[in-house]
């Protein structure tokens, strides 16, 4: 397979798009695949990972650093920018496998061919740095002019979110230094051009390259102080060799999570860009901020980290390392205080994860998230204070690191502490119902946001009862390993409650045809089919949920609800249950998130149902290549990449195809490929055991890499001796 | 004080709005105020109380029965139409004091001037008669035209309600048989013309009058079978004799329940018109069918009973006609079945009842009451799935009747287990809080019914506390007084848990400054003016309700709510409170519903604020004087007159100026009425004995008709003694 994807030809049409599959990416920041001369309009951006900015009542949102890329030639002070330029021939190109974006563009200006070439990559090894190879070359001599700078005239969403407050030169490094607008927050660029200047004037001749080779440093916060220090250090080094060790970081990384699929190009192709781009925006080096819903494409969403993480993302790294993994579990941690602040807010005990979080855990969500489209008015949606299941995905998370990485260290450093405080969010917020004698969730809205202030959710509710599943485990887990933390927290806490509410938390059950309803009443709304309930729609944006959208009164879903469930759950629930409710809801989804698809497609690989899973699995793993989404909704733009499909994708590869299922302590393979497929492979981490898999139509290859001694593998349910 | 309404001169634009001014009634039908020569066009109706029918899908209401007062008059076979005739003379009258409708018109063909005048009334001594004598002269020898006939052809909101089966005469008698299209049900109309035939072809001389005089009887169901005997028994009576018993029976109503108020023309006739409408259309033999909320003026919605008898009108017939009230809360009583099947319906136990209710008392209310003006959809709507609280306004209805008419018989006779499956309700409508170690009431609609689905409404926790107060004594006097039926209630039914919800039942309080929040968060609510609110209205019509109107997220109120807490439990809140939330509220509320003025007017009264109450009181007193209520709502009718304005007029008069207000054993008299009033006077029976008042400025005289020994009273809060 060639690891790159590359578009010939220059579209002008695809400048925004190619801006998200052209990503570069480090998890301290993300570069947009934008050319070299390109400015704000074209949506360059140099998005920060965990810096935050709120303009004025704005929507606060992720910063954009000054853009340290940018540079144009000028042929008699006209700029070669394909958007203006005769093009002879272009491509650009990103290797996924190294992270190293290139273009060659040929520009021709009268008779004269200019060949402008560019590679670039953010250091996957120093995570500040940001490093930019530029050529340009003609087929006649000619006097070429050649500017390079830190542009800070960057695209914003809303508002800008930073002063320039000084720029200086110190030893041949530009220095331009910043500050958010909010807080005030340092932020410092750093320019050193190894060969060439700002301000270049030169006259090519035929054979003759002209080369700029600049190495920029972005840093904010307390980096600052000891930033000129340590940018000073490694800006000199030579081209190749931080090219090298940044590569070398890459390949690490491809050793441990490669996703090997043998007889289908284009979805082992789809299935390492999905690789790719979670390793891109993963933090590396700290547990201060999440992976953003739209990675580091941009300040869509604004930045914000939503369940996505959890329930799609985080299996990957938990399963293919563990540090990674730990990062975004401590993040959650890190931001309790912001969750005990919501729930607060609403009236509730303990601790209300925030829809869409940011640095400090606070909900950045609004309550008028949407705009009616009939009257132009701010509509009142409730994914801010009913999408209540956000608490429990991130103790699914943590515990789901535990229990994959075997490393429960946290539970002693916050961990138990904070499911304890989501467990009391879900005890203040449910409601004891005596003539059922029975704890129901009311009014809430499940994963599926057309329906909103429901009651009784499965998804909502099982999540809540494993929340104090977990939490008894937790608990013992404390008392056994850390008897001073259990002491002390049994002291603060009232726990006496706790074990009524797991006997007597209601799970909607499947009825006599098998159907788990999807909240109460649900079986009563309107049957329509998606076909006819979208020839009702009056204008094409038109919100479908809220109270009054066209789907909220019909069985019409956004997206996976009950089958994300049985995703979840996959250990809980038997296949036939599976299997009728995947056929009862799979019609009435309309799959309007990108985190649907990869639910129906582990279901369906469960059920057998292999055709379905590999179009569900192609939809969930394409969607950032193929870019087959909305850009802009309004004059509002939506694009940017899809994190939660990309998780998606190695979770149908693994959990859907492979199928690895796992309890606390065994983890059993047995996989079910695509009839078109030769094999599939994968690399596992469980509880600190490497596991390779390779499973073929008729067989599966499993070896360790490790002591296997101490962990229970099965293959296809039965005991696995390595 | 004149005791009639009239109109001189006609105009066409008051055509549906005189139909419900004009209206005639004696509990069993409403005759429309339209001219004889009218037809469906012009809204004419003949409306029964307690039948219905339902054409297809379209919406079950009231039916209308044929025309029985049709009559038209011809010269040179043109008829005479005031809409298309040369009107010279026109005069309409209405004397509420004997229920009679009078016309007289001269138009005017050629040279000739034709006067055309009728009077006509509805029964009030024999309940199946119309009756109309219709005249006509002319100033010159003229050959006229005469025709009179039962019109089959009415009108009707959501289509046809009848079929025709046969039209005969017996001992000339004209009978028309019919079957109602849902159920099938029976009617029959007679019609006798006493002087006259239906076709008459007469030459006038300048000093003759022509005069038609006809009997007509409607009857439907069971009434059938005797109703030809019944009939002809009575249709030969001579007029005079028909009208006088006619108007006895109204001389007896007055003699009970007139209120005298000196020194205000304008107050003293609305509220005479008020007590008027009442006594028209309530039901008078029968306790199976309740009053529709807009009378017997038409279908507009659908005939049904809402919370308005109750809550509105029931008072007045509890202190003036306690067998009147009876017959309500026995249609109550007898439709509890259709209470228990909606609980049922909605996953509840107990009764709960309709938000409109008909015959059967199952909810004939929609889903989707309101078309979304923006999108002309359906726009759903929580009248019928979230009012609760019209389960205990039912509840208070009955026990208000217990406590004034000290007729407590109706407990044993369904209604403690009436009151227990309301209770029942309720507890299993509420939910257990164990952290606040309360039962909170979510998801509600109070009676603002611009914010829908909100928790701990005060009004609706109150009622619900109180539906639990009223069953425990009720339970109480049925354990004396019928022992037998007591024991088989506690056999039958479970009541361990009534204690801990009457203890846990959370009802808001006051907050420091005295204010209670209409619901949990009202005060977050954007706090906009009235005025402010209405800019922002786009569509003229648009609701301001449903989760997408511009009140929703606002604090601005259709009703009042937090007010007609106070209103209804006025002994329970002091008057410091009462202020407080009075000149809280009071700007927030556009008074989109007529019933919210009364509570505003009661309770100013009790607070001192003698020209608001006035104005509030006037405001509901002449809403169907004036007719300034919407006529249409795009190209619906929803016209008709208001009764539950008409009881809140009485309720303001008696429980607000006249100072009223009672426990279960004493009556209190305090009146303060307006300045400018010289006098007030009333009378209530209060537990069998008629107590007269009489209000000055400076003076209370009270007297009593009867044995007053066993009964409380006190004026001015000091006993008083007969």
């Amino acid at each position: 397979m060639d690891w790159f994807i590359r578009e010939e030809n220059f579209n002008k049409d695809n400048i925004e798009l190619n801006g998200s599959r052209y990503l570069i990416g480090n998890g301290y920041m993300g570069y947009r695949g934008t050319l070299e001369e390109f400015g704000a309009q074209q949506l360059v951006a140099l998005n920060l990972a965990g810096l935050f900015d709120q303009n004025g009542q704005l929507w606060r949102e992720s910063v954009n650093a000054p853009n340290p890329f940018y540079t144009v030639t000028y042929i008699d002070n006209k700029e070669l920018n394909p958007l203006i330029s005769d093009v002879v021939a272009h491509e650009q190109t990103l290797y996924i496998d190294k992270g190293i974006h290139t273009r060659r563009t040929q520009f021709k200006v009268d008779n004269t061919v200019i060949t402008v070439e560019a590679e670039r990559f953010v250091s996957m090894k120093r995570e500040n740095l940001a490093v930019l190879k530029y050529s340009v070359s003609a087929d006649k001599n000619t006097e070429i002019k050649v500017k390079t700078l830190v542009d800070s005239n960057v695209w914003n969403i809303n508002g800008d979110h930073f002063a320039v407050e000084e720029s200086k030169s110190e030893n041949g490094i530009n220095i331009m230094s910043l500050r958010t607008l909010e807080k005030g927050i340092p932020m410092r660029v750093y320019e050193y051009i190894q060969s060439g200047e700002n301000d270049n004037t030169v006259t090519l001749k035929p054979d003759e390259t002209f080369t700029i080779i600049k190495v920029c440093g972005i840093y904010w916060g307390e980096e600052i102080e000891s930033s000129y220090e340590s940018f000073k250090n490694v800006c000199s080094k030579e081209y190749e060799e931080l090219k090298a060790e940044h590569i070398g970081v890459w390949q690490g990384i491809w050793e441990n999570s490669d996703v090997v699929i043998e007889g289908d190009k284009e979805a082992q192709k789809a299935m390492r860009y999905s690789i790719y781009h979670l390793s891109s925006i993963v933090p590396r080096n700290t547990d201060k901020s999440g992976i953003p819903a739209r990675g580091l494409s941009g300040q869509v969403y604004k930045g914000a980290s939503f369940w996505d993480t959890e329930m799609f993302m985080l299996p990957f790294f938990s399963f293919t390392d563990p540090s990674l993994a730990k990062n975004l579990v401590n993040y959650r941690l890190n931001t309790i205080d912001g969750a005990k602040r919501k729930a607060k807010e609403f009236g509730h005990k303990g601790a209300f994860y925030a829809w869409e979080s940011q640095e400090t855990g606070d909900d950045v969500c609004t309550l008028f998230n949407i705009t009616d489209v009939f009257t132009n008015r701010p509509m009142r949606t409730h994914f801010k204070d009913k999408q209540i299941h956000v608490t429990a995905d991130v103790v699914y998370g943590l515990w789901e690191y535990c229990t994959v990485s075997g490393d429960y260290s946290v539970l002693a450093c916050g961990g138990l502490d904070m499911i304890y405080q989501c467990l009391l969010f879900f005890y203040s917020y449910s409601c004891y119902k005596p003539m059922e004698n029975r704890y129901e969730i009311n009014d809430v809205v499940g994963p599926d946001e057309y329906h909103e202030r429901v009651n009784n959710n499965p998804y909502t509710n099982k999540m809540a009862a494993y929340t104090a599943e977990v939490f008894a485990k937790a608990l013992e887990y404390v008392k056994e390993n850390n008897k001073d933390i259990y002491e002390k927290f049994i002291d603060k806490n009232d726990i006496s409650w706790v074990q009524d509410f797991l006997e007597k938390i209601y799970i909607p059950e499947p009825d006599e045809r098998g159907i788990i309803e999807q909240f109460d009443g649900y079986f009563r709304l309107e049957d329509v089919s998606l076909e006819e309930l979208k020839e009702r729609i009056i204008i094409p944006n038109e919100y479908l949920g809220g109270t009054n959208g066209l789907a909220t009164t019909t069985r019409i879903l956004k997206q996976a609800d009950v089958v994300m469930l049985l995703n979840v759950f996959r250990a809980h629930y038997d296949s036939e249950i599976k299997r009728i409710n995947w056929e009862y809801y799979e019609p009435y989804t309309e799959h309007g998130s990108s985190l649907s698809a990869c639910a129906y497609a582990i279901v369906a690989a469960e059920i057998g149902k292999l055709e379905w899973a590999y179009e569900y699995f192609m939809k969930t793993a394409t969607v950032d290549l193929t870019g087959k989404t909305k850009q802009y909704l309004g004059s509002l733009y939506i694009g940017g990449t899809h994190p939660a499909a990309n998780g998606g994708s190695w979770n149908t590869a693994v959990f859907g195809f492979g199928g690895v299922s796992y309890t606390e302590d065994t983890i059993d393979i047995s996989p079910r490929i695509p009839k078109h497929w030769k094999s599939l492979e994968f690399k596992l981490l469980w509880k600190g055991v490497r596991i390779s898999v390779r499973a073929t139509q008729n067989n599966v290859e499993v070896s360790c890499d490790g002591n296997s001694d101490n962990i229970n593998i099965t293959v296809n349910k039965e005991k696995f001796t390595a």
